[in-house]
């Protein structure tokens, strides 16, 4: 028998076929494995030596100063060449007859995460995993200053299933002049679970999953992953901080380091149970706002891309999940 | 500069990319042409001589009476051999723990259009189209009669970046427990507009698409096709009755004549224009409640699967649609 489950924030539901289940070995794909990559591509924009291959560089770590947009930087964040939001001009939002438009602005950056070609965040060593998360909280903070800007996400698409068209290990950040529909209604069902319980429902998550174990992955002195009850897609992932925590750019050094540990960890059960599969991954935090500042709680969610959303996904938004959550989490404590 | 346009409708917010505008002949992709698949195939569960490799028939067009399952249809009704949601059973809508869920019941069947493999809608004869209409309508009758079930979703997956596995024409229809959360929405920016100016918003949207033309792909005497203003994706079409309707199933016989042959028109504008693109249609119409039933504007919705919707897209709802819909529907026009 399928089974219907809500996801308790934005009340959504998903449909749980147990009876299409599927094992990680069911899903195959052709991607080029990373070890065939070279460790350095000239043809790369992203690769050492074609830094004037990409727009000048916003922030970049570099061990020596070897002057901006030249070789020997460990981590560089630049304007995405092809953006879809851009930083200079006014709102203008106006009515068009019955309809309603502003000008694009807004910011679209890369964060190219490391030097080499051919890493992964499931590969990189650990210093450069707290490097990248490093880069998002900068940033983040960077961006907020401009008063224009209303939400910002930061996140990853890997492999080309996932949207991604180039190789070099590189994840994104956009900032938009509106709160985005999906995220407010993450912030009405926070705010209405917090009105009628008066505590938070991811600190309830939280709890629950550590009470019955069936969905926990792993976990560390300040984070856990879990499978959430109303996965949406196969093996989707949450990363959450243990105490209640509404925006990931105030982490301290300590939490950064356990996030960024978590995050590898997590990535490279992934990696190794689904071979490398595609995924996207977003952090979901609280909006620039200071009204709902303290009651969202963030977490980082990684959707592996391994079904095609098809007309019932589009004209319902209820997802057919053919892995049950308690199936993909125990598959990746073992992995 | 990028623009940013809103639904009047949901308020979803898309970004229009006119600097990575592109042309129909930009998209290219290697979809094996209907013209090289067979008229019939004997591993195909769909063809006939095979009636027995699918569940039995819930509806069925016959010239003569030539016995259930057997040869002989014209287009052919049933359960989905992998069902999302089953007919069987009760609901037993539950709390597990702070969760909530249910059983799986709903319905799930598949229309087989036509005995030939290798056509589609666009390439059938024009009473062929108006029977794949009469199927839709004449098993959302008998689907609700079913007082379990709240919404019904006939929808078309094209091509196999669409999520389609099997060649042979058909359509399915989707029966829930629940009215999904995203039709919810389409009924709470219906009744907000209709509360706030006491009008229909889609009598409004074909007022102003009508008068403007710009994005006017074609018409006939009672439905009309556009690119909507806040297009999701390159090449997204409305099909809309001129007239004010709430339920597609409702329709006179005159009524389906003419939206069979402008939804046949519209998808060989975009077979021609963009070389049998994979896509997916949706019926959004008025949910199974009397209530809504007279406020709500039904419309056929096609998504060309032209652009993969990557981590921006999922942590947001926003879309970045890289051809601007006065753009499609010029090109549209001119197939």
């Amino acid at each position: 028998m399928p089974e219907l489950r809500k996801d308790i924030v934005t009340r959504e539901w998903v449909i749980i076929a147990r009876e299409r289940a599927k094992r990680p070995h069911d899903f195959t794909h052709t991607k080029k494995a990373l070890e065939e990559l070279p460790e350095h591509d000239k043809s790369c924009p992203f690769c050492t030596t074609n830094e004037d291959k990409t727009p000048p560089e916003v922030l970049v770590y570099r061990p020596v100063n070897s002057g901006p947009n030249s070789p020997g930087w460990l981590l560089r964040v630049t304007p995405n060449k092809y953006q879809a939001l851009i930083g200079q001009g006014d709102l203008n939002r106006e009515n068009y007859h019955i309809y309603d438009h502003m000008n694009g602005v807004g910011a679209h950056e890369v964060v190219i995460e490391c030097p080499e070609h051919n890493l992964s965040l499931a590969t990189m060593d650990d210093k450069q995993v707290e490097r990248v998360v490093w880069s998002y909280i900068d940033r983040y903070n960077a961006l907020r200053e401009d008063t224009r800007l209303k939400y910002f996400l930061v996140f990853r698409n890997h492999g080309v299933t996932a949207g991604c068209s180039l190789a070099h290990p590189h994840s994104q950040i956009v900032a938009t002049p509106i709160i985005p529909q999906k995220v407010w209604g993450k912030v009405r069902g926070v705010t209405q679970y917090r009105e009628y319980r008066d505590k938070c429902v991811y600190c309830d998550i939280i709890k629950t999953e550590t009470d019955l174990l069936d969905r926990l992955i792993c976990e560390n002195g300040s984070f856990i992953a879990i499978a959430p009850f109303a996965s949406r897609s196969p093996f989707e992932t949450w990363i959450l901080p243990k105490n209640h925590r509404s925006c990931f750019a105030k982490m301290s050094r300590f939490e950064v380091e356990q996030f960024s540990a978590i995050l590898k960890d997590v990535l490279g059960r992934l990696h190794r149970c689904l071979n490398n599969p595609p995924y996207n991954y977003m952090i979901i935090t609280s909006p620039n706002d200071t009204d709902t500042l303290d009651t969202f709680h963030w977490y980082l969610e990684i959707t592996p891309r391994l079904t095609t959303p098809a007309g019932f996904e589009i004209g319902t938004s209820i997802y057919i999940n053919i892995v049950p959550p308690e199936d993909a989490a125990r598959y990746l404590r073992e992995a």
